[in-house]
This record gives C-alpha cells, structure tokens and sequence, in this order.
C-alpha cells in the first residue's frame, strides 16, 4: 500500500485522499479509535508556541497510539545551534521517528525539512503560508454541516493576506465544488485574490444574505499600526455584530479559526448565534488529524 | 453513576466522597491500579512552575491510563495572548479534553475555569486560596497514622496567612473531627484565626507536648523584606529543632508540604526524626490524586 | 537478579553488563520490544537542553512502556529554588519514581544525585566528565562493523580536553581489547593523555591510513576566542574533508556524536563517504539506552 509522504499544503492531496481523510475522520468520532499508530514514534516540533493546534495533535497523536516526543521552542532554538533544522530531522529519522509535525513562523519550512526527513511530515501552520489541517477541519465542519459543498459559497473575512488559514480553507472549498467569497478592506485583501470561483468584495453588509457560511478570520490588533487602516474603522465595517447577524439567512452557519479577538472581528452575540459552529471546528480537529496521520503512515486502507 | 463536576477546595467534597478518596488511595497503593481514565484526555495547566506537584499529578494520571497533555507556563502565556484563559478551557473541552488541572498564582482563577469548562477541573494551588489535593495527603497521612481523627489535635506552624496548604488542611482536620492549633508570630497569623476546634498559638515550645502531629509550612525567605519580622527572630520562636523535637510526645508526627527550607522552618535534625513522614506524604500524594482523579471522573464506583 | 543501581560512568559496567547491553540492544534493534519497563516511573531532568539526547532516551522509555515525565530545564530551576537537587531527588523516589536521566552542565552533579535517590540513575552528559550512553553507542556501532575490537585503532580527533564524549568513549574501547589514538592541538589535547593503549598525536595526516575507525569531535566555535589556537587554523590541521578522506583504508569508518558543524570538523564530502556512520549511531543510540534501562532496572535477564 502506497502511503503519502508528507502534508505540507491541501494540494498535497488527491481527491481520493481528501474523502478518505473525511470518511476516516467520521468513523474515529463514532468510536473509539484502534491503535493504527502503535509503535509509530511522533516528534512534535512547534517553533512558534501554542495551545491549541498543539493539544490537537497530541490528543490525536495518543488516541492513535503513537509514541510522543514533544519538543519545546526554547529546547529547538537552543539545542540546534549551528546545526540546521534539516540535519536535526536526519538526525531523528535516524532514531526510528516517522512523523515530523512542524509549526514555524517561516513559511516553507516544513518543506524544506520535508525535502531533508526521510518520513512524514505534517504542516501545523508555517509563516503565512498554510495550515492544511485547519483547512480539513473546516472543510470536514463544512460538509458535515451541508453534505456536499457543490453550489455553496463561503465568505472568508478578514486579514486574508497575512492569513495561512485563508489559503489553504480556500483552496479546499474550491476543491470540493464551492464557491468562495473573500471579503476585507484593500489593506488586508489585494484585488488581485480574484480568480475562478474567488470573488473579492468590500462590502460585507452587501455579502452576508448570499452565503452559506462565513468565516471569521483572527484580526492582529498589533497589524493596524502598520496599516492606513485603522481598528475602529475596521470594527465599523467588518466585525460581524448583533446587527449582522439578522442579515444571515437562518441556515448560514459562522466559523472562526480561533483564537477569537472579541470586540474585533466578532462581539459576544455571534458567541450566542444557532450557528455558531466553533466547537465543532476544534472537535472536528482532533479527528481530522487523527485521520491525516492515519493517511500518511498507513495510506489508505479499511478501518 | 452522578459523577463530581470539579474539585477546587475541599469543602467540594462531601463525606461520602472524602471516605471514597481515602479508601480508594489506599486501593491503589495496594496494588496496581486499573486503567480508569483509559481514553480520557488530561490536560496540566501550569501557569506556575512546579516539580514536584507536576509530577505527581503526571504519574497518577499515566497510572490511570488517561492520555496526558502538559501545557508549558510559557506556552500558556503566549498562545492565549489575546484569548481569556476561560476560552482557551471552553476550546479544550471541544476538542475533548476532560479534565484540566490547573495551578497559578492567582486564587480563584481555577474556580473561574470551571464555571466555563464543562468537564472536570483539579486545582493544583491557586495563590493562597487553596490546594485541595495537598490537604488530601496530608490527611491521608494523618488517618494511616492514627485511624481516626476525633480528639487528635494537628498543629500547624508558620506563615498561615499565606498558606494555601494551611487553608485546605486545616477545613479537613476539623471535617474528620480533629482540632487545630495554629501557630506563629502575628505578621503570619491573625488572632482573627481562632473558631471553634481552631486555637491560636504564639509560643510553640507551650504546644509541642501538647499536640498529635505538627505540619510545618514553607517559610518564604522573601516574605520577611515586607514585615516587622526578621528572619532570625522567626527561628528563634518557631523553628522545630533538636531542642524542640524533645519536647514531643514519642508518638506525634511531624508534616510538611514540602520543599522544605533546611536552617528556616527546621533545621537537619528534623529529617532523621523517628516521626517525620514527609515521605509518606509525599507517597500518599500520588494515590490521592489518582483516587481523587476516579472519583470526579467516574464519581463513586466499587473498585 | 540482583539489578544495577546507576550508570553515571562506562566504569560501573563489568564485562558481562556491558556485553549484555549490546546483545540486548541488537535484539531490541530486531524486533519489537517487549515492555521492560511496565509501571516503572522515568523521570527526564534536562537541566542542559537537548533534542537528540533527549529524544533519544524519551523513545527508549516509551518503547519499554515506562511512565514518562518530562521536567524542563526552567522548571527545574524555578521550582526547585531554596531545595537541593538532591532533595528533589529524594522527594521523586518517595513518589515512586524509579529512574531519573539526569543532563547538567556541572561534573558530577549525577553521581551526587545517585548518592541520595535510593533508585537509578542515568547520567545523560554532565559537563566535561562522561557521557556512558553515547560511549555505548559508539562501541555498538563498531562492534556492528568490526565484530572484536582487538587489534583495532580508533583515533579520536578535536577538543579532547573538554569533550565527555571522548572520555567516555576512550574507556570503553580500551576495555573492549582496542587501542585509542587522540589527535588534535595541544590547547585541545595535553600531552599528559598519553598512557597503555593510548597514543597522542599532533599530525592527523599521519594517523589517518593507519586507523580503523575515526571518531571526529564537535568543535565549539566559542573556544578559540579563549585559546591561542584560531578556527582557521584547526581547520588546516585538523578538519576531515575530501583530501583527507582519501588517505583513509577503504574499510575505514567516520563516527560523529553529533550535532556536527559542517565547514569546521568535518567538510560536506564526509557526509557521502561511505564509511560515515553518523545514522547508524544515531539509531543505536536507541537501542543501547534501551538496553541500559532493562539492565539497571531489571538486571541481567533473559529476554
């Protein structure tokens, strides 16, 4: 059986490994999981610190079975020193390690360790770049939720240029037969995104009646001071509130990638909103990572 | 089976339950325990760095078969930058995490913790408020000792006021029908201390014959800067000695919750006491919060 | 079965242990290994950080199904202050814990915990002193290659003065039967080192078709800023690369105990010389550490 080598974007994967992944992920939230990772040895390697990606994986690391290594930011930048990141994975595979699950603030470094690590590498968010499980999550959320995405538009809203999540969601729900609509002031959001199945709008109040979905995505409080754009003006016409809520057709479900800034791109009423799918979005994430790690050691097999 | 939400002091626990926990610590202590948190996810939040009550909690959990996820103080601080710490707890039990335990140096944080997460929280130490799992042993130890604690007499001896361990102890010593007896100077212990079964004490060596057990508490070198105390007058009063250990009964034990300052609260003598059972709590800890663990868990089952 | 009680030094093994580590090693490197270590308590305290090392020993315990724990060089120091090391140690072994690997910067600082912890100890590199399981590795892995080390020579190239490796190392090979020949500067290498079995050399040209095996040491570029030696001109004297590759017998091997400075002790073209072993130490490194684990805590026993 044939196994996949690494999944550093959404590309990586075929249409066949995509609906596997799904399905997969679907049967490890019925039941317990078996141990399809007994003996697999993880080392995960989070340059840029975390709490929930990191969880994730690790919860979906155990239930697997598999044999865990966590290795801390402090313990990465000190202990490589004049050694490159690409010889401490030789290094590793060397000691019987199958998965690299990397997160750095540089984008494309998980390929360039790919390239060097004689196993599996997972993507866990690089730079501005990708973040594929995040993007199978929401995908998973997405169809969970709507069962086929074939005609149906999401609005991604918000800093979608300095957004990881963004790309790779994007490319996922274009994938998958839908449409997406990007949304956010030109400083966050070039004309230029525009592309077959991407419209870019300006205008949210005009959007938010025509779609199935909207996603929220992160707004860093510390970009406006780089910006001609300033936070308040931003709130005024991005943040979704009380009042555009009402917009939304009773069926559009909302998604956030977490963490959420309230008071910036949402106030607490969307915390409240029927639906509201956050919780799903991180629950969905254990199983869809349980079932990308399953992929790429195991290929694809019956459960 | 009603199952026990969180454990954040122990006035949480009812009689039947306090019995539970001792009972079951004994259970586990006996022989290898069952696998009772197999598949359940627990996450350590510790916002505080410690090594001894971290390690206690890893292994009892490990023992219990739970799948163990540590959170770093310095991961906790940054990645939920811009995130409350109730949100990070509200996406933990998403993802479905059961139980977090949770230590910081500000009291009742663990308590807010709970209203928001919907499974079960442990409070390892929240400031000077409490550390519920710490009175579990000490007790513990007190009861392998004496059986029973209706007409013993406990002192307590030290900086009371900022004691969690005093705290936690001292509402279980008078639950189990013994009495307290606080001792210190009144920079460490308020007159206002005194209440039914709760004497206070100034003159230690007055109270050593008197008294079944003595629990030393940790004297924070840094805390005299800020009092009308020096530290060798506090020495001179309240230090258990060789001197001082004559005054005792042949029977009584002496406590403390560890680390210990040698030259401040004791000096070397103490540690070759026939009855120092600093080990035996330490022991005891780890069957405590397995037991404990069980209890909130899987509420109160036959073994 | 009478088991060991620490190793902090190649010289606590006797002949048997340590042929018992590389027969228990190669049958771990065979087939999966069964849990040695079920119920057993490690403790990991890297006061120094460390990937490999620590990776390295962290994969030997999980796959010995040991309970792990993990404490960080911050909370070691943090949580730790006002206590001794050692009564840490004191406090682990009366929680149960049963192993500690121990890596610190100070000489000797394992050997005195292993005075006070009443279970093993595993000295995981402690300053410039010893490192036994890197010595194991590399006396496993020419033992893979050569079978008997009688009549063997290994030259040991670098800092010799300041290298735990090397002391290490040097020991086990001459206790195998094999002789030692050190190489390097006189600011690296004393002349004083010479003793049976070991010869000191200033000319690495010279000693380089005369060997069957060479070790190269890691050179800490921060040295030469204290010595009256520069980078340039170790490198001229000292470094391995395509020239002098070719000086070496066919069967030669090049160890390395990593991380490696590409460009100081060694060139690019050693990485594809055919003899170089880096990988196969590094996966040794497992196996061994494994290996000592069963020995330490179990004995010598049958598999």
């Amino acid at each position: 059986m044939r196994t996949r080598r690494s999944l550093l974007d959404l590309d990586d994967l075929t249409a066949e490994e995509l609906n596997f992944i799904f399905e997969r992920a679907r049967s490890f939230e019925k039941q317990p999981a078996p141990k399809r990772l007994d003996g697999i040895a993880c080392v995960n390697m989070f340059f840029e610190h975390s709490t929930r990606t990191f969880t994730s994986f690790n919860l979906a690391e155990l239930r697997l079975g598999a044999d865990v290594v966590n290795l801390a930011p402090k313990d990465l930048s000190l202990a490589t020193k004049g050694e490159s990141i690409e010889d401490t994975a030789i290094t590793l595979h060397a000691m019987g390690v199958s998965v690299l699950v990397v997160r750095h603030t540089e984008a494309g470094l998980p390929a360039r360790i790919a390239q060097a690590f004689d196993g599996h590498v997972i993507n866990a968010g690089d730079g501005t770049h990708a973040h594929p499980t995040q993007a199978l999550l929401d995908i998973h959320t997405l169809l969970e939720e709507f069962g086929d995405l074939h005609g149906r538009t999401v609005a991604i809203v918000g800093d979608v240029l300095h957004s990881r999540v963004a790309n790779s969601t994007l490319r996922g729900v274009l994938r998958l037969g839908g449409n997406v609509v990007l949304v956010g002031p030109e400083s966050f959001l070039p004309d230029a995104y525009a592309e077959p199945g991407v419209g870019v709008a300006r205008d949210l109040d005009a959007v938010l009646g025509e779609v199935d979905a909207v996603i929220l995505l992160r707004i860093q409080r510390e970009r406006f001071a780089q910006l001609p754009l300033d936070e308040r003006h931003y709130i005024a016409g991005y943040q979704l509130n009380r009042k555009r809520l009402l917009r939304l057709r009773p069926s559009t479900i909302v998604m956030h990638p977490g963490p959420y800034n309230r008071g910036v791109e949402l106030d607490e009423s969307v915390l409240t909103y029927a639906g509201w799918r956050y919780a799903s979005q991180v629950m969905h994430g254990v199983a869809v990572r349980m079932a990308a790690l399953d992929l790429i050691v195991n290929g694809i097999t019956a459960c």
